[in-house]
């Protein structure tokens, strides 16, 4: 694939920053990559595994030149890292991120940006529950989705390329606004990891049921649990109180079905039970044939 | 290994049984083992694809003249299977089970059972989200754990044997008495399980999410829900309405402790949900070190 950019800028290296690393490296997308992270133990860490072309010891000496800047902080950092890297943009750059809401990056980010640079938010549904300089690899956002939330007026080139930058790196874009963005991901991330958390904490929390019996007899249902509940403590906190609205919106319709649920153990109602797990499967069924996860028996679990 | 019992009778022919059996030749652990399913069309395929040495037509056929008898039907089709197969069992022949609860799978198989005839309840702690009798593969239960709730003045030579098959398919097995069983279960699968399908159900039944997005970005955490609440809804409908006070009270729990995050997300109180987060993290550390999962990155999604 064709190179799209002179230089890329990497602010923040953790598990995004450094699969986007590998995978701008697989595809060779981009002349040079700098990186640059605010704790000097991850900076030593990337100098040392080679993570990103240069290592900078700051955040404007990385987006100098650059002519894409991607911000891969947590959501709550985004706004005062715009402001610092702010006065030394090149003209013409592209800003960009992978935060995780969209609607309060748009908020924290777009007033910092200076005329004549470009702010395309991004956020590629793609993670794993390990985070830091070394969790990242190349093959992170294959065949998963990036979600682009473009302000009105972007420029439709800037777009394209960026677009293009996306599929080099081996994801599927799509568009939509950034407050149905939120939403969605509200259903499909922010919610479901709130009650993962949840559910993990009520278990290490009980007095009668030991953390060993917790841990020794989690391959029952709870070990997709603890997978999910071991992401990074500090992205989830800024996503849940950057998603404050939607996340509540969901969170109240659960807690409505589950109430409902609860009602049909207590009263013995088998049927209401059985239709509603019926229902659900199917769902899954779509994830399966839309490619989004294999039907792979038990998987991953033979693969230690 | 050494063969231990000369005819094993598999009543119900699911992903459990179908495991026993492959699991039972792998190891050389019987002599015979004959399958019998309810489903006429489950016996076919069963049949067809060489799942026992012989499939018969009744349950009473299954267990004439069988050492270790295999309840591997719904908890709620215990009793009745128990009722059917009891004038037909040798004496000093073992019953078991496979059942996800415990103490009410003993109030329903114990009083039909005759004497002379041995009885140790069980629960191999695994699955996949599969179902059916082509589900079953020799591997299910290596390095999981099997529960055995025996009951009181339970023959010493009778669950040493016993004790043996499980080890010889592959898994660890450890005692405990049913109710406590039935609360660890509770905790480490019932709750779970409950939780991801009403997470499911709602993002199903939301109007302003469709759901091909829900599908289309489920690698955000949605898509591990999905394939929990993919499992076998008449399984699983028969767990609940038979561990219903555990059930309930880990619901309970559960909900409280869902209120004070969906507060401190209200009040914006990022401390409360960081140490939150923090705290489950080494929860996931103790089941990987323990071996009941792996810490690859993103497990499963590129074995396909």
């Amino acid at each position: 694939m064709a190179q799209l950019y002179d230089r890329v800028a990497l602010i923040g290296l953790g598990l995004i920053a450094g699969s986007m690393f590998h995978a701008i490296k697989r595809a060779g997308l981009a002349g040079e990559v700098v990186g640059y992270a605010r704790s000097a133990e991850t900076r030593d860490v990337a100098r040392e595994i080679g993570l990103c072309d240069r290592v900078v010891d700051s955040a404007a000496e990385a987006v100098e030149g650059a002519d894409l800047v991607m911000l891969c902080v947590p959501v709550g950092a985004m706004g005062a890292v715009a402001a610092e890297v702010a006065p030394a943009l090149k003209q013409g750059a592209l800003v960009s991120d992978v935060g995780s809401t969209k609607v309060a990056v748009i908020e924290a980010v777009a007033p910092h940006l200076p005329e004549g640079v470009h702010f395309i938010p991004a956020h590629p549904l793609a993670g794993t529950e390990q985070s830091g300089p070394r969790s990242g690899f190349a093959e992170l956002f294959d065949n998963l989705w990036c979600l682009f939330t473009p302000l009105e007026g972007t420029d439709p080139d800037v777009l394209a390329r960026y677009k293009s930058l996306w599929n080099g790196m081996g994801a599927n874009v799509d568009e939509m606004d950034a407050p149905h963005h939120d939403l969605v991901l509200a259903v499909t991330s922010h919610t479901p990891h709130l009650i993962a958390y949840t559910m993990v904490g009520v278990a290490d929390d009980l007095q009668r049921v030991t953390d060993s019996e917790v841990v020794k007899y989690s391959a029952a249902g709870f070990r997709d649990f603890t997978r999910i509940a071991a992401s990074d403590p500090t992205m989830w906190r800024d996503v849940f109180l950057s998603n404050k609205e939607a996340t509540l919106e969901i969170l109240g319709r659960f807690t409505e079905e589950l109430f409902a649920l609860q009602r049909a153990i207590r009263t013995g109602d088998g049927d209401h039970l059985h239709d509603y797990f019926t229902r659900t499967r199917a769902v899954r069924r779509g994830i399966i044939d839309a490619g989004q996860d294999t039907d792979m028996p038990n998987f991953g679990r033979n693969a230690k």
